[in-house]
C-alpha cells in the first residue's frame, strides 16, 4: 500500500466519534483524532485520555477564544443553544479544512446539531478541495450495539469532567456571565470511552 | 465476543454496497450479501462473482415478479425512472425486514435514488424493530479514493453483465414492451469489485 491518507476525526471522547474513527482506521485512513480548545477551560483532558485509552493518535488545537465568545453572545440572544453550537461547528471545520484533507465527524442520523446540511458540505468539500464524512448513514440503535461490542464506555451525567464536546467550554463562560446553564443544556448522560472491549 | 450479529447487505456488486460491507463486516458484524431477483432475467451474476471475489457470503432472494411491473408501470407514466426504482428499493426493504435485523445498502451522500428519506427510515425502524444504515455519511470522492484502494475494480459502460442493480431487470421488461432504454436510463460507467486489492 502506498502512503497512508491522514483523516482528522474531530473528537470528544465519546462513542460516536470513537466510532467514526475505527471506522476510518479499519478503512486504512492514518487517523488523528482532534479536540478543539479555546483556552477558556481546558476541557480537553477526557478526550485525550480515551485517545489514549484506544492508542489513536490524538492532537489539541488551540483556536481562538472569540469563536466561542460570539457563541455565548449568540446562546444567550437565543436562550438556545444550537445556532451557536453549529457556529463553533462550522467554523471549526472550516479552519480543520485547511490544515486535513480529510476531515470527519461523529455527528449521527438524529444528530440535530452540530450538523451540516448536505449543501454545506459539498461547498466545503468544494471551497477547500477536502473530504467531510460523518455518521449520517448510521442510526442510535446501531451505534449503540457497535460500541457496547466494541468499547469499555463509563456512563455518568455530562459534566466537565468526563466530556470535551464544546458544550463544556461554552458552560464555563455562560457561567461566569452568570447564566444558569442546566437551563440552557438538560442534563443528559454521556458515554465516555475508556477502552477496547476484551473479546469474551 | 457473543455470537454476531447477522446483517443483510442489498448488493449489487458495485463499490458501495462493496463498502458498506466491509464496514460492517469490519465493526464484527456477520455480514450476508444479498442480491434480488424478479425472476424475469437473472441479473444476479455479477453480484455472484463480486461476492466470491471477496469472500463475502452471498444469497439471491427471489421476490414477487409484480414488484418489478408495477416499478415499469411507474417508470412509463412518469417516463423517468426514480418513482419506480424507489418503489421496487422501498418494498425490498420492507420484505428483508421480515428477516433480518440489521439491513444496508450502498446508498452514499449525493444518490437521490434510490434512498429513504430520514422519516421513512425512523418508521421502518420502529415499525419492524430492525437497523437500517447506509453510506450517507460519506462522499463520493472518499468512496472512490477507498475503493481504488481496497478492491480491484473492472470499470466499463453498465449493462446486464456488469451490475445486479435493480435497473437491469427494468430495462428487460421495458425492452419486452417496446420501450427505447437508452432514452430512459442514460448510459454511466459501472464500477464492478472484482477482488481485493493486493499490498503493493
Amino acid at each position: 500500500m502506498c502512503v497512508q491518507m491522514k483523516a482528522a476525526v474531530l473528537y470528544s471522547g465519546g462513542k460516536d466519534s470513537s466510532l467514526m474513527a475505527v471506522i476510518l482506521d479499519k478503512l486504512g485512513y492514518d487517523v488523528e483524532l482532534v479536540t478543539i480548545n479555546f483556552g477558556k477551560f481546558d476541557s480537553s483532558i477526557p478526550a485525550r485520555k480515551s485517545a489514549e485509552s484506544l492508542g489513536f493518535k490524538h492532537k489539541v488545537i488551540k483556536l481562538d477564544q472569540k469563536i466561542l465568545a460570539d457563541a455565548v453572545d449568540m446562546i444567550i440572544e437565543d436562550n438556545f443553544p444550537n445556532n451557536g453550537i453549529n457556529h463553533i461547528h462550522h467554523t471549526v471545520l472550516e479552519i480543520l479544512a485547511d490544515d486535513y484533507e480529510v476531515i470527519a465527524d461523529g455527528t449521527r442520523r438524529e444528530d440535530r446539531i452540530p450538523k451540516l446540511k448536505f449543501s454545506e458540505i459539498q461547498s466545503l468539500e468544494d471551497r477547500k478541495n477536502i473530504q467531510y464524512l460523518n455518521l449520517t448513514g448510521i442510526g442510535y440503535k446501531t451505534i449503540n450495539d457497535t460500541s457496547e461490542r466494541l468499547f469499555k464506555l463509563q456512563k455518568g451525567e455530562s459534566n466537565i469532567h468526563n466530556s470535551s464536546d464544546y458544550e463544556m467550554e461554552i458552560r464555563v463562560l455562560l457561567k461566569e456571565k452568570g447564566y444558569d446553564t442546566d437551563e440552557i443544556f438538560p442534563q443528559h448522560i454521556q458515554s465516555r470511552v475508556i477502552g477496547w472491549r476484551e473479546n469474551e
